[in-house]
């Protein structure tokens, strides 16, 4: 009898490497933006690695492009299916239309409208469920019983992390000299590829996660040693509600160096800055990084203070206009 | 006695080359974005040239970089002085600040708050000014008088056009295959360096203005082969109400293909594209090249069918984000 060789963790180098080879073609390869006035109020020298520029407007094109090139023909005919407050959703629904077939979507009926909006503009079904997770995932199942449909998972896939990885491939090259890379938390997808693949490319490097007070669920997983899944959430950051999957949090537990937790305006304040400084228009969930460097518990934690050239994930851009204008006026 | 020979037009191939060494370790190579729906919408494939990310969130960093990098340390030592609705000023702020030097800004009352706070981001000396240009150069002539210091025009001198030409440079070797420009004109600076330096790397490739209906003194100067200014200016972009020099005129009068006017709600809704679309802050100015490719006068103009890769110069992001979405809402 052959013995397999157990893969630890979900994806790794090779896979994020095939990943690029897979999707480079179809992506976008965003831009890294600086500010000298970023960095005089950070006292660092920032990088700005805008995925907010990444097709539908988020990294999260990166990861489904990967999942829906992957499947073979077979697999891929009757469709593809998630559910998603929005991101996800919108970047399978572009990956489905790339390859020619259906994707249907369980969207929550608190999703941000421009994010929904995206869905229906790259050709994506929308079901609408109710806004628990229990409801997504009930309303996707659904769904994928009736169409026979492959369920994507927005982040615990490791085609899907082996995707997003791909722009620590992109940014140590746009940027070799990173002492540490922040990334927003929520599922783990994102920062599980980042760190995977930055990690192998310099083992020195260090990963830092941005997570919201009242969504803190990676903050006390870590704590914890164990998953932790909170009752309720709370937050301005409509894409950073989900928790660690089983997947991902191996990767979070031995890869993720810290996680910062930041104040709802704190994320707001980093919004208004991204806008007004670096005019660029960025999502709540995407402005966390920014927040966490200018946070007290970053500046003044002296294991931080060598962390002279920092990267950071502006992870996406969706955000309403109209809500942008209403938070930075209250 | 010796002839000496008359150069034809500010500045050209060789000086603005000079200018990019001069300036290229100060300045952002900034990216270009493009975007699969506004190709679609617009049926070309456009390439956005983000000026609004260079320092001071526009293009007039080049050639005030230029200008103030170009003066001897006995004509600098007095500092800069300029009138200006924001942009310049900023730049010119930022620049004689690099050079340890005063500027000092004549600024019209109406000019944006954050291009005002821009200017003083970057420590200039803001001394207010009625909103009639007359008002602004006096007020600039009397601190020149007052103060010794060298007064640079925003557009109608060789150096600043020297250093916005610099945009091409970067452009054409970021995009070859450009068919055309579209560019933003108001007092002519910015266009005049770019035509200059695009037709001389590439003759066959052909500029376009785009102007407000109600700043339209470019298009009425080229119906009449001559300068033609106006009484008054009506549009909401505040950077588009200058009147062309006599150093910018005969560059547009012999390099610029055609000019294309647009109405002030087509820019809005350009904005409104460049936001929900590219994800980028960009004000009224900045988005008019957007603006005048999905104008039906360009997309019904024969002339321009086979204008298929399509530059637009994003020339600034400067806008206050309640007066963005006040446009919005209107």
């Amino acid at each position: 009898m052959e013995v397999k060789e157990v893969k630890k963790y979900a994806a790794d180098i090779s896979s994020i490497k095939e990943a690029h080879k897979r999707i480079n073609s179809y992506i976008h390869k965003t831009p890294v933006l600086s500010s000298e006035s970023l960095n005089a109020i950070s006292g660092r020298s920032l990088f700005f690695k805008c995925e907010c520029f990444q097709k539908g407007g988020a990294f999260k094109f990166r990861g489904a492009c990967n999942a829906v090139l992957s499947l073979d023909d077979d697999q891929a005919a009757k469709g593809v299916v998630t559910h998603s407050s929005g991101n996800h959703a919108a970047a399978l629904s572009l990956a489905a239309r790339l390859r020619g077939i259906p994707a249907y979507i369980a969207v929550p009926k608190n999703a941000p409208k421009c994010k929904v909006e995206n869905v229906m503009r790259y050709g994506g079904q929308v079901i609408w469920s109710e806004v628990t997770m229990q409801s997504r995932e009930s309303v996707a199942s659904k769904v994928l019983q009736e169409t026979g449909a492959v369920l994507l998972h927005p982040y615990n896939d490791g085609r899907i992390i082996s995707g997003q990885g791909t722009i620590s491939l992109e940014l140590l090259e746009q940027v070799p000299q990173l002492d540490c890379i922040i990334v927003p938390i929520s599922g783990g997808g994102l920062i599980s590829g980042v760190a995977l693949a930055a990690k192998s490319i310099n083992p020195a490097i260090r990963i830092l996660a941005a997570e919201p007070v009242g969504a803190n669920d990676a903050a006390q997983s870590k704590a914890a040693g164990r998953i932790i899944t909170l009752p309720e959430t709370s937050t301005v950051a409509d894409g950073l509600r989900a928790f660690l999957g089983d997947l991902t949090w191996p990767v979070v537990r031995d890869f993720v160096d810290d996680v910062i937790t930041v104040e709802d305006k704190q994320i707001i304040e980093a919004m208004r800055l991204c806008y007004e400084i670096l005019k660029v228009a960025i999502e709540p969930s995407g402005a966390i990084g920014l927040a966490a460097v200018l946070s007290n518990s970053f500046r003044n934690n002296p294991t931080w203070q060598d962390c002279k050239n920092v990267g950071i994930i502006l992870s996406g851009g969706n955000v309403d206009l109209g809500v942008l204008w209403d938070s930075f006026r209250k």
